[in-house]
């Protein structure tokens, strides 16, 4: 039996989705980090992704200034990170140091990358679209790193238990399931 | 230990990420099945989602004709018909017979949705943008439905098994973890 669902909670059908930590950093020197899981990839070659931010947020005032963040990959080990990267606000509070992340410098952008994630794109926009309250950013990745131990055959492991996120404090790692053909 | 990932296999790195049953319908009758997983949530208010397509596909061609789709969301009991749309193409032959699936009228759009999905979102293209041989269309929400019984809370339940595609044949559901604070 289907219900009705509000158009302002629709989105939530397209959850548990991948949730990723972005890095951003302005032209001075904090970096910053928030949660995010409204990403799609959009094109494999080119290689380009796209996100999308809060215009009321911080993030999106350091991505304008340089053009450049980088996405990471989180494990279910870095959920309470996760969680506190998405409700706190960078215009308060240095989230970096509230988290105990550790950066280590990109290669192809300015924004560094967070050590404990499970790999990162490193990501410079190629397009920006104001969509009501948000900014569709469409951005190229310049290059692309994986834990070996948990990203074998094109895809992140069951042990990697990458973050998906249902709502709220919700949060679901992913499982396989066999092929039944 | 991290390792340099291929720029053009770096979108796995999004994986394993929700898929979607695309329907479209042209001026003609026939309507059109894919499945997808290059989407995502833009904005709650207004109701936006982007979806990517590839360009030599023939999804498209439907779309660019009403500017209309539905976005269904199948659980793990479609995983073959999930796979067969994924990988036949409507150009040769009729996927909806085919996949043996139901489809029942929309009520914003022009475009059926498919029954035996949990829910479906029916979309108004908004934009469309050409990014290497994609396009993005960006779309507004028209309608949402899900089932009451796997929709609960905003949240599917563990027992919908939404699928999750990982790449190639392989796909995972998602299992709710513990919040541990």
């Amino acid at each position: 039996m289907k219900k009705e669902i509000d158009l302002i909670d629709s989105y939530k059908l397209l959850h548990p989705r991948p949730v990723v930590l972005i890095c951003a950093k302005g032209k001075g020197e904090k970096v910053n980090v928030m949660s995010c899981s409204w990403i799609t990839p959009v094109s494999d070659d080119p290689p380009v992704i796209a996100i999308s931010l809060w215009k009321e947020g911080y993030t999106h005032t350091l991505i304008d200034e340089t053009g450049e963040f980088t996405v990471n990959i989180p494990s279910s080990k870095l959920l309470e990170q996760v969680w506190v990267a998405g409700v706190k606000s960078g215009s308060k509070v240095d989230k970096i140091k509230l988290l105990k992340l550790n950066l280590v410098a990109s290669d192809t952008v300015n924004v560094p990358r967070i050590e404990e994630c499970l790999g990162t794109l490193e990501c410079k926009v190629k397009n920006r679209i104001e969509i009501g309250e948000q900014i569709l950013y469409i951005a190229e990745v310049k290059k692309a790193l994986a834990d070996k131990t948990y990203f074998k055959k094109d895809i992140w492991t069951d042990e990697a238990e990458v973050l998906l996120h249902c709502a709220g404090k919700t949060f679901s790692i992913p499982k396989l399931i066999k092929n039944k053909s």
